[in-house]
């Protein structure tokens, strides 16, 4: 049973329920509140705002759950309000590969828009996540009809684009090791001082995945970078005693300066 | 100097002779008419390709020529009718990172009108290029002004976001032999038969930069390939006995099927 026949056939304590969410929380000021903060919607009035939360849905969805499935018809975009969420494609022989993991602040599924409404990729929960979802029919009319809207998916496309290529780079050029200190150095405040404690976001495995190696690819990396002093690590939980050693020793390997300028905001 | 300063203070013939272009070829008509078959146009009135070709330069340059650099400021935006250009980025140390290479019927530098008017990689000839060139500012008010133009740029950008995810799954789950035949595979036509006969489009050492491989991984790549008997290569010349058995061994390991949706236009 799909969400939109859920929409479309129960009551919306029904639809709460199902969602997993407290009716409480199916709140519209709220909902616009959070819209209002996101780059979508940048700029955008009150009214637009509006018909956006009128149409919207919050949900909390288990670590595990899968959202859609690749080539899916596609009925919502997602908003993440807390927690983790991995796209990814199969191939036709079965193997996975993660294009993304998306969390906080993120969107996925808008560019079903000009993908002949379907998904390009599956979706599926990592990290207990709490999303506002919105029918893709909604930003579907706002685009065609509100050019400011238009003009905030191209910019938010094209730094989607620029992290694209920077991931191609780093693919095409990095080591394992480098690679992991770039995941390291993305999850550091910009503010970061001297010395930083940090925990892992999400299982290694995923991380591994996320990251294009194989598990004892990862493995070896983490034991170089221990080797070096680079980090220190127990379980999820990461110490990196000297943040500038790692910066040189991974952001020289890149095409731009530590901090990544895509997550200044 | 810079492209704009020639524009700012010389003449029409002297602004041709340095673009390398016969001043007769600075033809609105024959713009108007490339620019109508470019999806950026789809659907654009009349008026506004006037605009854009009135604004618009042909220009070719020879192999090797430096477009622009990344973090130049931008002031073209580029559309290639013939020939290749490789967009790259250099890492702090030096490295060069090949993001893209492209030809006919695309465009590039476009983005730029998101990225605070500045290239965010660079762009070199590699091999002899015919291009019609206009202005940033202009796709920056036809943007601003013309919704269609704005739907159709985002259209356009998800295609290539599309194509870039699929980029990043073939760097994570592909071997270098399968990296290959993707690529050998994207060139044929979309009926291609039982066999082929194809020209590489430009040198092998920018091919490996471009799928990411080392000069060595590539050549023992496509020794791989031509013991399995999936090609026979001589120089820039390659057969492909069996296309469909090219297809098993490649695209087998990618999350879309042969012939790429991409390509079909």
């Amino acid at each position: 049973m799909t969400s939109k026949t859920l929409v479309c056939h129960a009551s919306a304590e029904y639809i709460a329920h199902m969602l997993s969410v407290a009716p409480h929380m199916l709140d519209h000021p709220n909902i616009v509140s959070e819209l209002s903060g996101v780059a979508l919607f940048n700029g955008i009035d009150e009214a637009t705002l509006q018909q956006f939360a009128q149409a919207a849905s919050l949900r909390t969805e288990p670590k595990g759950k899968i959202l859609f499935i690749q080539e899916d018809e596609a009925e919502w975009v997602y908003l993440i309000q807390r927690g983790w969420v991995k796209m990814f494609r199969e191939t036709m022989d079965g193997a996975e590969a993660v294009i993304d993991v998306m969390t906080a602040g993120h969107m996925f599924g808008d560019n079903a828009v000009f993908e002949n409404d379907s998904y390009s990729y599956s979706a599926q929960v990592v990290e207990q996540v709490q999303m506002i979802m919105f029918p893709v029919s909604v930003l579907k009319k706002a685009i065609a009809s509100n050019p400011s809207i238009a003009l905030n998916m191209l910019s938010s496309m094209s730094r989607h684009r620029q992290q694209q290529h920077l991931e191609i780079e780093h693919l095409n050029l990095q080591n394992a090791p480098q690679r992991i200190g770039c995941f390291l150095l993305r999850l550091c405040p910009a503010d970061v001082g001297q010395s930083l404690n940090l925990n892992l976001p999400y299982d290694k495995t995923l991380i591994a995945a996320r990251l294009g190696m194989k598990p004892e690819t990862f493995s070896r990396a983490l034991a170089v970078l221990k080797k070096d002093g680079l980090i220190e690590i127990t379980g999820a939980s990461v110490f990196i005693p000297n943040v500038p050693h790692l910066v040189t020793y991974t952001c020289d390997h890149c095409s731009t300066a530590f901090p990544c300028e895509d997550l200044k905001g």
